[in-house]
């Protein structure tokens, strides 16, 4: 009987790993969406690239496949964290500052 | 003027890779999950555990503020995906076969 608890505190052990690295990954993308986000301003390019986009979730899509997760809920997540940089590319173009006390990558 | 539509493709194709990572880790997480799920369906535990998913919630907070992510952002990536996988363990405990065609995760 102690044998399963202790089977659900090592996945709980892996997943907590696995998450901190999730943070950490979309810590890294934020930064460096936050760099295209100038560059666009810059450049007067529109702040969403429906093209790109579509593009991206077609290729995530395929990488889900092959790892086994469900490509609907890849494109869920991947959808929602596009959707949270491009209003963060509309702040940056309108001036608004999006980094208010190091803080990078969204609503506050 | 090459130089930084240049600078948008390095951009972008650094954002490629992150997001190949994320996919690869949001499926190993529900490799573990899946685990969970049927293991909480073995014992009888309840699909959600509040308790847990607060702590994990604010863990991951801390996490995204020392690595500059908005911890609000973090936190609503992470509910979406602990969301996600509740629904799952309960489709696992009523018997539901979460799992078609080889897919894990989700919505379908």
């Amino acid at each position: 009987m102690t044998a399963v608890p202790q089977a659900l505190a090592d996945a709980r052990s892996s997943i907590d790993n696995l998450d901190a690295a999730l943070v950490h990954l979309l810590a890294e993308r934020f930064k460096i969406t936050q760099r295209v986000g100038e560059l666009k301003a810059r450049l007067d390019l529109p702040p969403a690239d429906p093209a790109r986009e579509a593009e991206q979730v077609r290729r995530l899509r395929t990488l889900a496949e092959a790892s086994q997760l469900d490509p609907e809920f890849a494109e869920k997540v991947i959808t929602f964290i596009m959707t949270e940089v491009v209003r963060h590319h509309v702040q940056i173009r309108d001036g608004v500052s999006p980094v208010e006390d190091g803080n990078v990558g969204g609503s506050r």
